[in-house]
């Protein structure tokens, strides 16, 4: 699968912007599901299964399997994913950084074991940290522009002398559409709860895909990013939703309490676009 | 264990600034151990039980493991160094960087599920992603700030403004220094290339430990290293070598090769504290 062609293709014929993350954490699972060996893997399928043909894209967070040395589940997720759900391209939010070689064991492991569609990337250590990941042909590589957590701030919006008072994240925003975009498989993190940012982000990134985390649980105002983010065609967004998704239902019906809420913001974002 | 406690002992003790980098390839694996099913934690054993009263901490780097769905060896490893080495504080080089919640099961994960004493993290997103770590009592902090590969420059010696000529490296030694560092947690990772610039963040720093790789495989001059970067005790470094000393011999005789370019390294190193 080519990751930006079959975003595109999501984004018409779905014609939705949400990506539902996939941020299993146990202690939440319904009762049912708290005994069984597999249960994140068989959460996650469920919530997968009841919101697929309303999703652009998945994003299942690494963190949450390692924590509880769940590798497998993961494998097993993105497998089912892939084989039930074809059309459905998988982002994994795994925000590696590291150097050369290090960087070709991290896409190894992003791409050859989970086979993941596309990886979160931190771009603190340049550009041959990121070449790697650019080195599998058709694979998105997301990089992390402007967080949407308080600390975002600490580094992101230091302004760089001698560039007109463009702060850092908007100097990543430009490498990254200037030059690290040469192959078209680039696009960046921007948090939904800055707004004036996404429209930045979106000027200095021109039709790149942002991927936006911070609406649901995070309070980002859906209207705002909708309004700031899309594309010349009204799409161009990845708009992440995980807790409110995942955990919207407490019982057996979760899967269809998740699917309620996935089509309200689903259909909340196509009402602004 | 508590890692600064741990290092500074080592330190003293072992009479050695030495860190061996844990990279594993299998590809370069002697031909006795590649047919063998732990081959990967197998051969990093053999390294370390061959250098542990040559170093101050091992390191490994868990992309390596991950690469090859090793991560049960890299469980295995590092309780094989607490039960052989008990005094050689481990350092997981995961340049893990994510927010507030997702941070919490990436610091379960390095200190928890594999129990390493310290983990390497990247400061892009700024505080909040960086105290779920420190929330773990004596465990290590290590701080990407410049870093030893040619894509370094992008990001991090961007001047940053109304700082008096900073460099983006500079403030994140600074930033640390000055208020992340409340806890005494935290280290930073300062490339061997880069003497001018390890000297910097030594001025910056005080006396927080840095790590320091680049040497060997990567060129960095060990002279100019220990001369830039030692702290007030001439102490302070945490030198690492990786592929110079796993790789030293290609037959059985591996770890006795690698205890003899280990030997040199640290000796070199003394020579010029």
């Amino acid at each position: 699968m080519n990751f930006m062609q079959a975003l595109g293709a999501a984004w018409r014929e779905r014609n939705s912007l949400l990506c539902v993350g996939l941020d299993p954490d146990p202690a939440k699972f319904p009762a049912h599901l708290q005994s069984r060996p597999d249960a994140i893997f068989e959460f996650c399928a469920g919530i997968v299964d009841a919101t697929a043909d309303l999703v652009c894209c998945f994003k299942p967070q690494i963190a949450y399997f390692a924590a509880h040395r769940a590798e497998d589940q993961l494998e097993a997720l993105i497998d089912h994913i892939h084989a039930r759900h074809p059309a459905t391209p998988v982002i994994l939010d795994a925000k590696r950084g590291d150097i050369g070689s290090t960087a070709e064991q991290y896409a190894s492991e992003a791409f050859e074991r989970f086979k993941a569609d596309a990886i979160t990337v931190n771009p603190y250590m340049g550009r041959d940290s990121v070449e790697p990941y650019l080195a599998h042909e058709g694979k998105g590589v997301i990089l992390l522009c402007r967080t949407s957590n308080p600390g975002g701030s600490d580094l992101q919006f230091l302004e760089i002398s001698g560039s007109g008072g463009k702060k850092l994240y908007e100097h990543v925003a430009s490498l990254v559409a200037r030059e690290w975009n040469a192959s078209g498989q680039c696009a960046l993190v921007v948090g939904a709860t800055f707004p004036a940012e996404i429209a930045r982000v979106r000027e200095l990134a021109g039709e790149m895909p942002l991927l936006v985390p911070g609406i649901g649980a995070q309070g980002g105002d859906i209207e705002a990013t909708v309004h700031a983010g899309c594309d010349t065609g009204a799409a161009g967004l990845m708009i992440n939703s995980s807790r409110a998704i995942l955990y919207a239902g407490g019982g057996e019906d979760f899967a269809a309490a998740a699917r309620r809420v996935a089509q309200e913001t689903r259909d909340t974002i196509n009402r602004y676009r």
